[in-house]
């Protein structure tokens, strides 16, 4: 049996034996950003994968960004100009989404626990806020009473179907995310009452899923729940917010998602919508689908070192930084992330290596004998797919290193 | 058979119900804070802890705090005024344990990939370098060279015996952490023509052990192959770090350490050092051990939830704060951390719940379906065994909450 392999990463050019990103070869950038360890976005790549997907996808669709999967402010510019909206979830991504240009009634904000200060800022905003819990609901429509504001709310449903094959189950189950299917008729009654304007419904079962099937059949399946429960509205479907959970191949033997059987499935839902809630746009929410290729980590060997006859590049990067790549990061089982000596792309002689950084614990692993080409010090080395959940989701203190940089090019 | 549970948290008083910190009852030790989450950590409670273990402990050995597993400014200092000596992994590190008062010469610099710049910092500092490879005596040595200063260097050995139950293994491997045993000895005699003041050595084999058996086991082993190894040295050994890995019990069913079997094996190698290498001192290296009992986590709830029959504590706290207690630092399977309703100790009606955070991921788990008091919006959920890699620890960025607060009280 061949040994599995990543899928290629085909989103960056390569010359002269160097990984190129947003028309400079990497050793350039590099010296551009001015240190190293850094996270680099291309921009041009976020936007051929925005319109890629937008090709595969019928044109109906409004497509919204998680800013959750990477909150950096000039990469959310970029994409403000892109998407349809965005999803936040907290005070502070809300904030970034307002700068970046969004308009408000484009941005909606989820979260099981938001405080009371999150509320009035996103009511404030004019946001769309998606309702956690009755007791969210009860909160809001006093926020709204006391800044003299109307809120505009969808209810975020906990169904009970759940997603097959997702990386994270976030439907299906007892979770604290949403409400469950069956009380939501009643809380609809209840928001009927309330000086809150009903927009619409969300729901998100799931994470990181590769299988187009299991996708397909959960977002029908969400529709026609979303449908069912409209009846119970105080007033028209104007949104259905079927989530995401588009997965991206991280680890050996997976593929980039099949969308031509997402593409039908959001036809027939188009189809049916546009029958029985006219006035409903269908959205689909992405963080890391639209993101993650297009990044990179890049770090630099600071030097060689050989134990029991096992090659391991020491670097100034590491787990601080890409908690994700170290396997700690919800992984129950580490796996490698596609990695590679960004200056060392082509030729020259390869060698099993281990790539790890300055840490004092073996958590602080960024590639488990993986084959590089055979680096030296001062050589870089790069881990794809790092353009989601890259420094916001790592503990950027631990140890007490610096910090990466992140830059978009 | 009975259900494991955790180990009783006897080093915090409870009074009126209420779990009560440095004197203060946490709850008003909440208001003294100013907000929820953050965490606190009992001066009293990590003084007693240093007493009990020197207490146990013969008295020739000396105690180290590795600054790594809490680098809190205000702890460090009263640490200063318990401990030998300070072992830090970083140039912040190093900068908090002088800041801390910390003799230089009492401070150990260990890291498998420390930078040119940490090299001078330590080197100027003139505090103990940790040698972790050949490449780095010589980069120290040049680095002495250039300030005209004598650098002061222990060699890291990589020994060829492993830690038995370990949590975290850091021996007998290949690993990025040390000199391969069988190569110390050609690397000392290269040692002894640099201008380089070797002190001793180092050895670190496993961290988390709960196993006193295998620590005293691991420990001889140390001190043999380092005796053994000093033959080579060019001059005499006068100090042996061998590690610490003392385990504390964070999950249900696990004890406190027993000291006495590392006690009766300490004793013997004081012994065996007295007779063969007189002027050599006998170093523990501690980080979690005098900390993590002594430092809670508080965060506080904002709604009671229910999904499919089951209790959620929604609170303002979470992951992005302890990722540990997350259960996403290194466990391969999700345990709790011992938990309690830190304004309800005594008496009332208990339940079972899960106690959540308000990040959009089902990783923000704090709690999976312990029995707690009974809850409400406004009572304060502590998570015990939090003193040591809490916030330095954790993705404190994550969808862009506040921080959490840290006092030492």
């Amino acid at each position: 049996m061949e040994t599995p392999r990543h899928a290629p990463q085909r989103q960056f050019a390569v010359a002269d034996d160097c990984l190129r990103l947003g028309g400079l070869a990497l050793t350039r950038l590099a010296e551009r950003v001015g240190a190293t360890p850094f996270f680099a976005y291309d921009r041009g790549a976020v936007a051929a994968r925005v319109a890629m997907l937008r090709a595969a996808l019928p044109s109906g669709v409004l497509l919204h960004y998680a800013l959750k999967a990477n909150p950096m402010a000039a990469l959310a510019q970029h994409l403000a100009g892109l998407v349809d909206g965005m999803d936040v979830a907290s005070a502070a991504e809300l904030r970034i989404a307002l700068d970046a240009g969004v308009a408000p009634a484009a941005v909606s904000f989820a979260g099981p626990a938001k405080s009371h200060a999150e509320l009035r800022c996103a009511v404030a905003a004019g946001a769309l806020l998606h309702l956690e819990s009755e007791g969210e609901m009860e909160r809001v429509a006093e926020t709204g009473a006391q800044l003299g504001l109307t809120p505009r709310v969808a209810v975020r449903i906990n169904p009970n179907f759940e997603l097959k094959h997702a990386g994270m189950r976030m439907g299906g189950a007892a979770l604290q995310f949403g409400v469950d299917e069956e009380r939501v008729p009643a809380m609809l009654q209840r928001l009927g009452r309330l000086a809150l304007d009903f927009v619409g419904f969300h729901l998100f079962v799931g994470a990181q899923n590769l299988s187009a099937g299991a996708i397909a059949e959960a977002q029908s399946h969400s529709v026609n729940l979303a449908l069912r429960l409209a009846a119970h509205a105080p007033a028209p479907l104007r949104l259905l917010n079927i989530g995401g959970g588009f997965g991206v191949p991280y680890f050996p033997g997976q593929c980039e998602l099949e969308l031509a059987p997402i593409a039908a499935g959001l036809e027939r839902a188009l189809a049916l919508l546009a029958d029985t809630a006219p006035q409903a746009r269908l959205v689909l929410e992405l963080g890391r689908y639209l993101v993650a290729g297009a990044g990179i980590y890049v770090c630099r060997v600071r030097e060689r070192k050989l134990s029991h006859g096992q090659v391991f590049l020491l670097t100034d990067g590491g787990m601080h930084h890409h908690l994700a790549a170290s396997g700690n990061f919800g992984q129950v089982i580490r796996k490698n992330y596609p990695v590679a000596i960004g200056n060392r792309m082509a030729g020259g002689p390869r060698e099993t290596a281990s790539v790890v950084g300055p840490l004092c614990t073996p958590l602080d692993l960024l590639a488990d004998r993986v084959e590089l080409a055979r680096a030296e010090a001062g050589d870089l080395v790069v881990v794809f797919q790092s353009g989601a959940y890259g420094p916001s989701a790592s503990p950027a203190a631990f140890l007490g290193h610096p910090p990466a940089l992140e830059v978009l090019v």
